[in-house]
């Protein structure tokens, strides 16, 4: 079997090398928009070669591991693929994609969102282990195919990921509350810093607790955007809770109400009781 | 010399293991205001003994690692100490303290707060290499005494820690947005998922990223919040500029203003290059 991937990054590229691991494929083809990103996956050998669209169309397995607005401009380009070829889409959100496969080739795609990432992008930010132990959700698996969904489910038990099946819909309300809105509030406070007279002056200080909080805000500003568009509807449901949870924190900050303080922080610790 | 800490926790257990390691004191003691601490802080050695406040107070150097409230509550008990002696307060605010001293024992305070720690806390929590080439900051030294400030250097040298000197109120400015504010930030984070109607099964998609934005969330309540009420002005302000931020974000999303999404991502990365 041949497999192609399209979008050499973090995800793409750490694909290519777990997927070299697993031997389930005669040869790993790859697919970049950036020309440069396609000469370090082969010099990192991240794949195997790197080809056209055409020659990725005609592969038994294609993994779509671009940003998520790049992955809905090409649903239609895979008309006219092989009846028995599995399109595994790895992108961040799941249900504009979903709706968006042409009817024809809907059974084709396992809608698939790995679980895990890293704040760096690019072919050289890519490893093996990214993928291996961690989930991956697969969405609205009634709409693929069986040989597909059978595919997809050999291969993610081989890089020996953890699947959870969901719908679509609640991928996407629960992915922007674990996900997309965490992202949008370390980039807050990574600005909040960068906005201060003496940004250097501040971050001199910054111990282990600074660094966790804005270490996802040094991700892909294209991607993370492209995350948002495609979820916008959730993302601002979520982010106008968390706005939410910060007025009731300033307003006990102001009232000086310390012992209900104390009691809010209490409740965010018992999230160890079940996480 | 013998050294006494007060506060048998992170900070103070960590401490304890620490200054063994050095060998400037002959004897270390130990003293919590919880028992069973006391008793667990003696099993793991963090300390030689626990004594009585009368016998802390005899020591050469002291250091103060309670809650800051603690801290504050107990500086009236140190007038009568020993003229030569160093007592070394390690809270993470620092104006008020530095400010409720009293004038007769002034000098022999040096206020210091080492920028590390962890999201667990109590004598367990304690381990030898919290302290070791972490930054901490003295304040408001030109207030200290001569001799205590050299012994306090001395000692941080010792532990091979990387001072930074600074007048406390500008500390707590900084300490605002480093480390207290995003302390807040991680509560509610927390506190948002727990609202949801299924918080379980959001977790379980939860990768990296909202494991290192959480990750303070499980910090001791009773600390934090003494905390919060000690530089209640500055949090407050570093709050209300990290809620404009929130309330910049909202609106793009709302607006659909995708070109300025991304250029705010990218300014948040731009952090990077200074820190």
């Amino acid at each position: 079997m041949q497999a192609g991937i399209i979008g050499l990054g973090l995800i793409g590229g750490s694909l290519g090398l777990a997927l070299k691991d697993i031997g389930m494929f005669k040869v790993i083809y790859g697919l970049d928009i950036n020309e440069i990103h396609m000469q370090q996956a082969l010099s990192l050998g991240l794949v195997d070669e790197c080809v056209s669209f055409c020659d990725i169309k005609e592969c038994d397995v294609i993994f779509l591991a671009t940003p998520v607005g790049a992955i809905l401009d090409m649903l239609p380009k895979f008309i006219g693929i092989k009846p028995h070829a599995t399109i595994i889409d790895l992108g961040s959100t799941k249900s504009l994609i979903s709706d968006n496969i042409p009817q024809e080739i809907r059974k084709n795609f396992v809608c698939a969102h790995p679980m895990s990432g890293t704040e760096n992008f690019g072919p050289k930010a890519a490893f093996k282990e990214l993928l291996p132990h961690h989930i991956v959700v697969l969405t609205d698996l009634d709409k693929s195919g069986d040989l597909q969904v059978a595919m997809a489910k050999e291969i993610f038990v081989a890089l020996k990921m953890n699947i959870i099946k969901m719908d679509s819909k609640l991928h996407d309300n629960h992915a922007a509350f674990i996900s997309h809105l965490p992202h949008i509030i370390s980039y807050a406070l990574a600005n909040v810093v960068l906005s201060q007279k003496n940004p250097k002056d501040i971050l001199a200080l910054a111990g282990g607790g600074f660094k966790s909080m804005v270490r996802i805000a040094k991700s892909s500003p294209k991607m993370w955007c492209d995350i948002s568009k495609q979820n916008k509807d959730w993302l601002l449901e979520s982010l106008e809770i968390f706005d939410k949870e910060i007025q009731v924190a300033l307003d006990m900050l102001k009232e000086e109400d310390w012992e209900k303080l104390e009691k809010w922080m209490a409740n965010a610790n018992s999230l160890y009781e079940i996480f």
